[in-house]
């Protein structure tokens, strides 16, 4: 790579892209740790996006109908960081790109959507980004068919690297997009040949550009390091109505030593080398500098989209009150007024009516009453529709025809489709939810740590929720996921008994503002169980009495979801018994845990027996609750699942692995015998 | 579709094919559940390459030489039921297809291999199949690199469907088997164009033969209903060096009412239809009868490959005793005699040099060790070599170019290596290990799930096990994924907290025969705590006391990995205040919960303060150990994560979470005040 010539052949942009790498070298030698090699290679391409491209304003992050920018690589947080500071965000100072990767800082090891405001989303676990931009770009096309292109009509960019293309999400994520023909999603590969175990043909020979066209993506070919073919390429980009992949060929940690190898990636630190790679940029810069007139040409940048960002306020302004007010609305991710009433009719009715159904069933009734007054949400299945229950009447389907459709027909992409969501979530304006076998938490896991993690309100609708699905066996039978989803920061898990529950689940899921809900459903009927109507959301409290003790409180029965029903049976034959017992519905460990001591210890007192039931493995949060918060309350036991389950109709895995009335019953009578 | 024309122009073989269709209708129509349509749909292709191409011996279905057959579309389980009746096992009896999905049938909803010999790999998770396949298909290749084509030599044939196709592990293994130009490898796609939600346009588009040709493999495209043209394709496949993948165009419930619908996907049972699709297919047969000339001709092949096996055995017999001793043992997945002398020996001379080491430094240096008297082991990383500590000297490059090579480079694929791990190992013969960041569980977790269910003894180096390390912040610290391993059955988590444990914990995963091992394994250096060499393998108790408390036992701190090192520096404080301390290392619950009470007792008796210290959730199990086992024991508390990580050096994190011995201290102090 001549250097010189680059300078030469475009002096204006070499000092703009030189700052980026610049920026980069001194931030990462101070920190010692980070990658510099990515934001050095892709320099080039960024100047010319940012510079003659992106529509932002610096001065205003959270304009809604800003191009979205997604750094899918996100180890080269150096770059976005760089660019930020060049264009004059104020959430970036030089003195955070001082204290890169520090203590409290907000240029974290990775780009963090909760540190920063211009950070998009959290990117780090490689494909993740490219998996976002998906909901990104769905978002967009959802809310310019309801409001219109005065008020929503912009593009979503992409950085992607080998590691996102090699990671299997970016399958489901091109494909995804292909399908839908998102043509305002523009994808860059940072095409340098370098992996971090050294050469990319090492564990790749994939032609990535024959694998885009396969997916119908419209693709490019570019040098990504000549300003002018990037940005004709990002022109052609912009008018092909399909999405668009423009392969950029590059070098990583371009104009040092490193440059081509797989050290360039990583933590470029020796001060010898660092200089020598200033001096090949024609720069004379210090630690942390930059020329003025190159931070004054960013700067401008930076400023380029404040007219277009004022002019769409003022395209905003002319719309109509209720207009603006349900605008702002949805982007503030607040539930309409009427949810409240609507769900608490519902449990009027419910309690009255007392079905028997599965809380597929339910959370199908549910949505049935909230899509109608909640315009904002956006559902959808990874191909199990009719299974997850997800769909509801006149919703439409979201495709190139149709984008006021409300529900996505998501393909067998668990993983794809949770990204989505974060993204969709992300971009704001859009309440998504989405289901699958509550088994399949496993391939969407990546994404829902994310969720969590990002702080984004999706809504998993996870059915088949234990060996209740009975046939199909321990490969589609959960026993650990419940674990896994209360172990998980964040991670709202609720598993409602009864339709009731289940209503109450989903007002909780639906004005959550900054967590993820997991609701847990069941394949089988079960009974209603929430007889009298209660105004309150009893969900919300995590766990109360559902059935309070006759006489002398011997027993406490604590389950969820459909175990709920084996331990009312329980109960039964206990109270003829004359063994006075409680029982307590657990649709929430989190929001149980989250209430004051005397209101758990008010549903959960010393003194009875206790008794666990929940068809999966007790490592799922019960001995919390059963050895008792201080560890010296009662006698306990747990009927639930020490192994995977296995293939058989259901009522008699129940019976099998022994979590029946019977058994919890008899686990009582021994506690107190 | 006409019926007829299919009959006449192939009258032997549309019985043979209709036997495997009526024999599912029958079955599926007993359960009442279960998949018709994709056995019905595959049924040609399948007699065609267990008719004349698939080298298998019905009488032996452990034959190391046969060829393997991988239903990747898992839910069409009746087709491999059919066909293991049909051609004669003795496991599938037609009593087995009479209680298809039954409890206690070996006819499972989903084909497990722990309940029938000839079935190679447990499926049902979409993409599974195809990403072991590409296992087998490695492992076949060092086979026979190392014991040579006269004992090794044969073909890995696979069925995948469209929701295989869409999941994105399968990215990740054609990726991996096109670069690895595994030219064994055979993939038939059940190309029927219908989802469980409809026609496959809904969800995807992707030009799959030009997705498949774009990662490196061998294409064709067949009418899947035409035995002249798959057999000729079959043919073509295997003459080609690359990877096949034979496009099979398929009619869904070929001959039912519900074909060519998403109906046809699922349970066919209205008898009517079921006796008018016996009738377009020219059978009268009860149900599960088969005419008795057409079950002899399956019969017939079932035994078509006795001949090569009893060949193939007069080879073996051939070979030297050492040679055949060695072969054996490799298939049994015995580890050589002298593993244990070797360890012994390591952690010797480790507890007199006393390094101070991560603990992914410690688990190379035993690998050092390991790996030359190992021949069996097959390493490799999810490009994260250099940071997993995977590669050891000598090893090779396992490529097209030296399929002697013994290390993988797998690529950015966590998914894709992990499935093909199990798939190296139940392929038998190898012993495979791969690492990522301990944070990419989450990856690898639909694969690592069924490594567990499916009992097969790979190895998962997972480093960069917390907050330790560091600046990569919370996308890359690991806070519950302790919970996520333990929650899960037939899982072995091992957190070591220096050299001598790692090496112990090494053994203890290179003689597992049913379970897999997940290595939890630092970034940042360690001491030497074993300083006092123990032959036993402490590490097999699952917790033992590592230091005594001295005067007497007020307190009893508990930690695994890194954070025993605080629990000891804890300890010389409080002893120096004349709090007796005993600090327990417990590098693993699983296997300190198999221990029989009396020990668990020993080591944790009650009365003494506890506190658990660990960099993850309390979720991951430590209430049991700290409320006590019996719920009345001890006053307890942990040290720490309650939330996800942050970026920062390591030191500073620890200290920002408080998990330090000074908190460790207070916690005991305020505990026994």
């Amino acid at each position: 790579m001549d250097i010189a010539k680059l300078r030469e052949a475009h002096p204006d942009h070499w000092l703009k892209a030189a700052a980026i790498r610049t920026l980069t070298l001194d931030a990462v030698a101070a920190a010692k740790s980070g990658h510099s090699g990515m934001p050095m290679g892709m320099a080039d391409v960024a100047t010319v996006l940012f510079g003659r491209h992106l529509r932002f304003d610096a001065s205003a992050p959270h304009w809604p109908d800003r191009d979205r920018f997604i750094l899918s690589n996100g180890h080269g947080s150096m770059l976005i960081y760089s660019l930020l500071y060049l264009t004059g965000y104020k959430e970036v100072t030089i003195e955070e790109i001082r204290n890169f990767r520090q203590s409290g800082s907000k240029t974290a090891g990775h780009p963090e959507n909760f540190l920063l405001d211009a950070v998009e989303t959290t990117t780090g676990p490689l494909g993740q980004g490219i998996a976002n931009s998906v909901g990104f770009a769905m978002a967009e096309e959802s809310l310019r068919a309801r409001f219109g292109a005065k008020l929503m009509d912009h593009h979503t960019y992409v950085f992607a690297g080998d590691g996102c293309l090699m990671e299997g999400v970016s399958q489901e994520a091109i494909a995804l997009a292909g399908r839908q023909k998102l043509g305002k999603l523009i994808v860059f590969w940072d095409n340098n040949s370098i992996t971090i175990d050294g050469p990319l043909d090492l564990a790749d020979r994939t032609d990535q550009v024959a694998r885009f066209k396969a997916a119908g993506w419209h693709v490019q070919s570019v040098d990504g390091h000549d300003p002018e073919a990037i940005d004709a390429a990002i022109e052609a980009a912009k008018a092909s109505k399909k999405p668009s992949m423009i392969d950029c060929k590059t070098h990583i940690a371009l104009g040092h030593k490193a440059q081509d190898t797989s050290k360039g990636h990583g933590a470029l630190t020796d001060a010898d080398q660092l200089r020598a790679a200033k001096e090949a940029y024609g720069v004379s810069w210090g630690p942390f500098e930059v020329a003025e007139e190159v931070k004054k040409q960013w700067e401008e940048i930076g400023a380029r989209g404040r007219e277009d960002r004022v002019t769409w306020e003022a395209r905003f302004e002319e719309q109509s009150e209720r207009r603006q007010a349900e605008f702002n609305r949805v982007f503030a991710g607040e539930a309409p007024k009427k949810l409240s009433a609507t769900i608490k009719a519902f449990k009027k009715q419910i309690s009255e009516e007392r079905p028997k159904l599965a809380t597929r069933a339910s959370s199908q009734k549910v949505l049935e009453v909230v899509n109608p007054i909640m315009p904002e949400t956006l559902g959808g299945s990874a191909d199990l529709t009719g299974s997850n229950n997800t769909l509801t009447e006149g919703l439409g389907v979201f495709d190139e025809t149709n984008r006021k459709g409300r529900y996505v027909y998501y393909g067998i992409r668990e993983h794809g489709m949770a990204a989505a969501m974060n993204g969709l979530a992300l971009h704001g304006g859009v309440r998504p939810y989405g289901g699958t076998f509550f088994c399949f938490t496993d391939y969407a896991r990546p994404a829902m740590r994310l969720s969590a993690l990002m702080q984004v309100p999706v809504t998993y609708v996870m059915t088949h929720d234990s060996i209740g699905l009975g046939e199909d066996g321990p490969t589609h039978q959960p026993v650990e996921h419940l674990a896994i989803c209360r172990a998980t920061p964040n991670t709202l898990t609720i598993r409602p008994c009864d339709t009731v529950e289940t209503a109450e689940a989903w007002e909780i899921a639906l004005t959550s503002q900054k967590t993820p809900t997991v609701l847990v459903l069941t394949r089988q009927n079960l009974p209603t169980l929430r007889t009298e109507h209660k105004s309150n959301n009893l969900v919300a409290k995590g766990a109360y009495v559902l059935a309070e003790a006759e006489g002398k409180r011997e027993a406490i029965l604590i389950a969820t979801g459909s175990e709920v029903e084996i331990a009312m049976a329980a109960r039964e034959t206990l109270q003829a018994e004359g063994i006075g017992t409680r029982v307590v519905s657990m649709p929430s460990m989190e929001l149980f845990a989250e209430q004051d001591e005397a209101y758990r210890r008010k549903v959960l007192p010393a003194g009875p027996v206790r008794v666990g039931i929940e068809a999966a493995m007790r490592a799922g949060g019960w001995d919390r609750w059963l050895l008792g918060e201080r560890g010296r309350e009662s006698r306990q036991a747990f009927v639930g699942m020490t192994r995977f389950g296995a293939s058989a109709p259901a009522e008699e895995l129940y019976e099998k692995f022994g979590i029946t009335a019977g058994n919890v019953v008899a686990q009582v009578r021994a506690l107190l015998g």
